[in-house]
């Protein structure tokens, strides 16, 4: 039996947010309500600014559009991407509590085989509490599960784990396919519940999927920047990724987890492959060579915090990545802006920031 | 529904050998006959070579018993584990086939989460004819599974992956727990069907169990070494996780792909927790250095083949895990032995190795 996320510790009550790109089918608030509705929501409009969003009664949230984010940000809004879901970082970066759960809006409620309902909260939420284990594999996978443990032959010296900074959940129905592969097999459904939630091991990069994911903002918040996509930009679709290389890179300097697997949602609605193509195809060439240079970044010793990392990561960007495309010399300042607008707007009481910037709040319960 | 086994590629008939540490209970063989039989059975007896060991009629098998061991091998059977299931490898060098599964007698035939017995074999040949991911991860795990491809993110130029050198298949029911885990946790059992396969990535060592195991011999054979257990020796049941070690830096060095998950067999057996630890506690403690020393090897270039890369790990092995206990000069040399002893047995056409063994061939078929 599913379980109402009112059965969680009531402490992550005040330590979650939930933050969304934009809501286009408010059927989607109401079918996740009894999941989400406890928890306060960050509601970031990624399109047109005079559009209004109504969020039904009952739900206790935040919402910027465009002229908030300028507004907040002043000149460092150029950061932060418009007209792409890329934008929902900005909601990362106002959020006061110490998780965030990000969802799309064409994501539903999953079932899993037994027919009930998935608590995708509840489950990124055991992810996260648990530690990861990502210097050695265990071949039963999360070993802090139910039923589970540590395997022979795993040393015992590194079962203590290590925080977990980021959990990342699947979709079933439609997967998250690009393009290409989307054009070539348009009916492909992920049927396949793999009961499962695995670290990822250390010195792997992974394609991280920004439709169901959670993270301590914590421990990897400044690291969750979703870079430049959308309006003006060269590319889209490569936000989520280009927050997942970084951030592994970054927890695995720091000695971070890194979880995938568990929980799924119901992915409905396939997006365009062709509008998807013209999205992506520079990133299709570029991952080619932007992979390799994630797999080869070294942070300094010194980098002791996830922004001096970020910061270090960033000159390591322009470096070694301009050559690829003048795009990475832009990204590489924009993730600098990226930290400073972080810095000023976490640094002060959260009172500074809702000075700064006046965000509608809207509390209806 | 299972699929029987002699529904596979018949030229897996001829490939594919099933190495058998002694059987104790013969119903095991009754009960695996509908996916075993079809196939050709090595089986090295592991305790007291007067013992006889009866096959049930339908089965076309060798077996050697340590006389057989030491009249084949010579002197250099000594690198051949007494009294002990790593007495195992010994099948694995005299084998002629492409591919080898090798399963313990307590490890019967399990079922799926819809009742119907999974055909393990047939699963390991699945895994083994299809590539392996090892350089970056696949959220949705095993790409060339049906149902399944490559996700977003995922660089293109690695898709045709690399050549898949083990399956690592795992258990239902008692699981694969050290000593202390089952002197701590008797009653649990491992129910959770997880549903998948995976490659485990570049630089990550795992606990490899001999239980429920199939690799490419023409690609990792002269790597799946079991060590020096059992009989005269300090330490037991670390055979596999030895074998594991070395095969996964070879497979990292070499490019070649491992492969753990699915599928499952059932694990009857909880062996006796106190004469495990009896076994065990010297390897948990060594471990805590064996393991970083694996993590950290390197392999030089010059080395191509398994038999240079084994034989430079023995150096290594010598080298640096002799101030952890002397054992470990004594299992370098026997590294050095192995690879000897395989190479004299499988330089020659098959008939010399025949000729110099003279093994007990049941041609009951």
């Amino acid at each position: 039996m599913a379980v109402p996320a009112t059965s969680l510790p009531p402490l992550l009550k005040d330590e979650l947010d939930i933050v969304i790109p934009t809501i286009r089918n408010l059927d989607f608030l109401e079918q996740w309500r009894p999941y989400l509705s406890p928890y306060h929501l960050i509601i970031v409009q990624d399109g047109d600014p005079t559009k209004v969003i109504k969020v039904p009664e009952g739900y206790d949230y935040e919402l910027y559009n465009r002229n908030d984010i300028n507004r907040i940000l002043g000149p460092k809004a150029s950061c932060i991407s418009f007209k792409d879901s890329a934008c929902r970082c900005f909601g990362f970066m106002m959020s006061k509590k110490k998780y965030v759960f990000t969802i799309d809006d064409d994501c539903w409620v999953a079932k899993d085989p037994q027919g009930n309902e998935i608590n995708a909260l509840e489950q990124h939420i055991t992810n996260i509490l648990s530690p990861s284990t990502p210097f050695f594999f265990n071949t039963l996978y999360d070993p802090y599960r139910k039923g589970a443990d540590f395997v022979r032959g795993y040393p015992f010296s590194l079962r203590e784990g290590v925080p977990t900074a980021i959990s990342h959940g699947l979709w079933l129905n439609v997967p998250d396919y690009d393009a290409p592969t989307q054009l070539v097999k348009p009916a492909e459904r992920n049927t396949r519940f793999v009961d499962m939630v695995m670290t990822i091991p250390k010195g792997t990069l992974f394609p991280m999927c920004g439709m169901n994911l959670a993270f301590d903002r914590s421990l990897i918040g400044p690291a969750m920047y979703f870079g430049l996509m959308g309006d003006g930009q060269p590319i889209g679709r490569y936000d989520d990724m280009w927050a997942g290389w970084c951030c592994k890179v970054i927890c695995d300097h720091l000695g971070l987890g890194v979880k995938t697997g568990l929980p799924y949602i119901h992915h409905s609605k396939a997006s365009n492959p062709f509008v998807n193509l013209k999205k992506e195809y520079k990133g299709i060439f570029w991952q080619e060579e932007i992979i390799p240079f994630f797999q080869q970044v070294q942070l300094p010793k010194e980098a002791v915090t996830v922004e001096q990392c970020y910061i270090e990561l960033s000159k390591q960007v322009k470096e070694k990545l301009t050559g690829v495309d003048p795009y990475f010399t832009k990204l590489a300042d924009a993730m600098v802006t990226w930290i400073d607008a972080w810095t000023e707007i976490n640094s002060g009481s959260s009172k500074t920031a809702v000075a700064n910037g006046t965000p509608k709040v809207s509390k209806s319960k």
